[in-house]
């Protein structure tokens, strides 16, 4: 499907224009043409290749798909590959986007499942001071919603990771901790192959003159703090589940070190006594207490007082 | 709340100037302005905007709050994000800050909880010497005391990563040390994602030439050299107590043994009279022990013996 | 065996050419050469050396095959090693190829092995376009088929990776997992060894100006991005790897604590009934239950009572 | 206590100089003034500061000590922070310096414990040919000796390590061998905090041109040389005890099978001759074996057959 | 010992000649000398210093020796310390050298145990074409020796490694693993101290201009790759080695659970059959099985019958 728009002065000034007369609106030096394809079929993809006047290889890779977050460099415009993010830890959804920037337009191609762009309409419509920049203008909308959707699937992780921390330390070990550490750790380095090259790309955006415009750069340096503050929590978070894995082998040590203790003390609590029993029921026949009157309870209370005084010494040191 | 004084010639001149009418001392060469607002709302920073005339990217940040650290750099000032710091490993407060920074002016946001300025003022008013290197001078001051903010912290933590130290090494192991030990390691990555980029930030300033007045440039090396000794804390006492975790498993792991060569120890020195009192329990017709005078004192006889010896070879062998 | 080929403006011109021969078709301008050696000999080696004007350095390479990935740069050519890839973690084969890149002409050894080059030969012929660039364009290719062959074996991994990630957090822990995981590193670490430095490789060429021809540029920046993300995934999968082995020993811990449980409830709930038949096998004269007409039954009820009762509490603290 | 000597021409001129009339002696181009204040009073700091001219911050890192090492640069003179180390694993000793070097000046604040500067002393009286190169030469000589107390420091460490790691594998476990390895990786932290910045020093006195004098850089290249030898000492160092941790936790864990393996020997050897007279402990009227002349002997032969056979059988395992 | 030759025009001229008419021969253009001297005497390094002129710095590094592998450039010639190896990783040998490169002459100082230079003799002997590259054309050899000397002892690395990695995975653990798998951890640190940076002397070599003679270069490289393939090799087996002791340990920690589990299975079918002997001597008087005729038998099969289900059923859940 493919939606086009013309925007000239930084307002809409047309919507639904047919994608096969794009190039005489991008003849106009005062139209900013915005065009969109979901899932595009090669035909489509022919189209926009002789529309916009696209390299080869820039539009190989997007009938490939699946390529990695970059930005390639061509004569007159450039390509950028940015993946928008939902879902949570269990089930993180990457929004595949190729983004191509040339000086009066944005040619988006999205993939299923598609990335949302309802809020990037919206601030384009009503942000004329920033879509008077041109592409560059349409292109920091577009990214900074993309590192945007960057943020609610941070909080799922960090949620996430505050429970595992918790149940880390409680009373009984769950056997299931270090699945989910496991499986936090991989969403987070799955999460973090998305992010770093786009921390790249801001970088080169910036930094390289003469790719975006002047007086937008302090907007792209705000998008960059957003990625660099994205990074920074998924470091510092894989850091701490790591940590948090250790103490959590120092936890099952720990408790398998009290449940050896009470096996110990309970062997010797139930075979004393049970020694004492034996020894009472040897076959010699002279043994004295087996003829005592209060024998029998002599020998129970022997046994109950040397298992009492095993069990309070054991609690004393803390074996039970 | 907003706080405004002027400074002239590295002196008090004014306190308690209208922010309304900042604009008109800002146009005074010889005069310093500092304005401080805490906890702005939308129309302080809107009056602020307008007086200092900043850019519309730089006051988004103060409206979102929650930036990283950092310096960005505008035409003719300059914004840092910088965050003062108390208490301790268990409850590390951040005292989030934003300061604009111009020739001859101070700008300053603070948000609760608020990094308190009074020694801040009381150096200012001491100082002149420094005062009179104008915008510079007085960012001097503050980032010197939000850096001295750290010490105390690190102070906190470095006594409780001495405690913990010992506990690890102590006669009985502490099952919450691991616990413990996760515990300072995560507030330690906390205090690090304030520091390293503070670290960059102070780096920035004294390459770039033209950003901070000449002369005081030495007085930000040693402000420098203070985030750097924090960074080293920070990063030696992490790796001393990811040495700790592990010399903590190895000793949880050599208790284990010596629980168990005690359970062995004591199974053995129970199950042999055990064994014994077992065979003299046999109802064998012909068992010449049970008809002897002393055979049950012989029996227990040998019981102790057997017991004594085991008991003594297990103390040798230092399993006891 | 050694195969010739000319191709002229981008089209096959001649096929099995004598090699003796092939200096006359390196005069020719617009002739493009290609020399294939399988498992040359040293008088394969000398021929090439003296058709082609080889440096000497350059041939004891070829003689003593085994080198790295690397690229070497001569004065009219530049030597590749490049290693294709087939099998996968448990037997991966690598495809040693030698490639001499000059202007008109590439010669191509193979090692046992051997490279297939069916795809490359293909291409070739159907894509003047490409071929057109001379020497580069044959080169480019040629590395893009020899990058190619990573992706089934990464393909092979991945799928390997992920079953052990499921066996790891199967119910039963089974014993040959540490070798498997220990195998698949292994394999990764050999697998990075020959990706790593064709990184280089390519960023060399596309860096360096004047080595490949300026047009086909795009398309070797193509290369460098399935280098790049064949190298992200071996980077990744090795960590995921790591962190399954460190979750997989703490599920071992778990098992065993799960196990010393058990192994404490049966030895208490046959140890009581043992004590208890212990006592009532004693020797007394006057134990009065010896003579109840329901003494055994009621022993054997007490028995029967302390085991359920022991089973119900050790079922209710989950250690059976 | 100040100390205060002139060198001409690279000879000691005059000893036990006025620190008063320092600055008469600076002004003459061929003098050579060595300055030494031990733990400087604030008196001493100041006529220090006036005497040499000092910057008012350089002043200040002498006043507040504990400084990081490091080289501050100033016009015509710079400051160097370092620290002579002496003791061992347990027992590191810092001795700080702060060192003014000008062009024929070297001004030095020793704090408690005193650095020795006796061999100092004696190089610069015996060696001409060095201290002609002025203040340079001089200073060349003190960071010697400084780097040259780091080699009896990192023989103790070595001597340690090397009895730790015999220990690790030593037939019986040593208990107190983690906290042993983890203060010997924790010593190495220390000692390795004072010399990294050392290293920076030196690469910026030696890359830097116009701050020591030229003829004197290869004797500075062999200061260099000794700190990456002590560096690459310590970092080896660190290595190899974490290693040893991890092959020492190994060795646990072995040690522990080995116990269980014992315990689950000696306890079958134990329980089934229990078991057997048990059997023949049981009161049946009908048991023929209980009837036998020699049925006891029979019973204990059962016994230590029945013993005799597992014994061999775990031996043969290798389980005891 | 002093050995000196002198070639002319790539050939050996004289053998033999008197060290102390070496400067002689030195100033010939045409003559090309070695001068080499087994474990120096200071009166060997003194002749030398006199004949060469070499600077007092360099000639300390000799009188020392144990130094760390590096270039030293002085003025018209440049110090190179490099180590040969030989042995293995339990017993590695180094064989420090100090070779001085001048434009017309080799000095090499070896210290024992001794490098041999056999195959550097025969090679310059034989190979005019390199040795009149003159004293670069005489390293390069020389160098090449020495990275050659490395791969013996990398094979005789990887084969214990791989018989580690052999023994790590069988059947039955052997405790000396973590002693081995350590002891080969530490000499492929030592062997990389060596080699590290001798790679950067190799660097050093190749990209500044005017050291080595031009022509020369393409043979060094070829010792630069020989170098990073060593490396390589050191790096990836360090890294295979600390995976296969993280999969030691999981696989002692399985064979714990195996014997845990064998411990549990065998106590619960040893005790069952004596918790019924125990019934069956209990005392009472009325226990109808006592008088049975076939009691006995009934009970030996009731202890056989609970037995035999209980192996059933731990077989099943492979427990044994």
């Amino acid at each position: 499907m493919i939606t086009c728009r013309v925007y000239r002065d930084g307002v809409l000034h047309e919507e639904g224009v047919d994608p096969e007369r794009v190039s005489e609106h991008l003849e106009r030096a005062d139209a900013l043409v915005w065009l969109d394809v979901e899932n595009p079929t090669d035909a489509d993809i022919e189209l926009c290749q002789k529309e916009f006047g696209l390299h080869e290889e820039a539009v190989r890779d997007v009938r490939e798909r699946h390529q990695r977050t970059k930005v390639d460099l061509y004569e007159t415009y450039f390509l950028i590959v940015a993946y928008g993010v939902s879902g949570g830890p269990e089930n993180l959804v990457e929004h595949e986007m190729h983004i191509f920037s040339g000086a009066n337009y944005l040619l988006t191609f999205r993939f299923d499942p598609l990335f949302d762009l309802k809020n990037v309409l919206r601030r384009w419509d009503s942000q004329p001071e920033i879509v008077r920049y041109g592409g560059s203008g349409l292109l920091y909308v577009l990214l900074d919603e993309i590192v945007d959707s960057y943020f609610p699937v941070i909080d799922a992780f960090e949620e996430k990771a505050e429970d595992l921390e918790d149940d880390v330390f409680a009373e009984d070990v769950r056997p299931e901790l270090p699945e989910e550490l496991f499986r936090i750790k991989k969403g987070l380095v799955e999460f973090r192959r998305l992010v770093v090259p786009l921390r790249d790309v801001l970088d080169f955006l910036e930094e390289e003159r003469g790719i975006i415009v002047e007086g937008i750069r302090p907007y792209f340096r705000d998008i960059y703090d957003n990625v660099y503050r994205a990074l920074e929590f998924v470091d510092n978070t894989r850091e701490t589940m790591t940590a948090a894995l250790a103490a959590y082998q120092s936890a099952v040590g720990n408790q398998m070190n009290l449940i050896m203790k009470k096996l110990t003390a309970w062997a010797a609590i139930l075979l004393v006594p049970t020694l004492i029993a034996g020894i009472y029921g040897m076959n010699f026949h002279h043994m004295p207490e087996l003829h005592w009157l209060y024998g029998y309870p002599f020998a129970l209370g022997l046994m109950f007082v040397a298992s009492f005084l095993l069990y309070r010494m054991f609690k004393r040191r803390d074996w039970l």
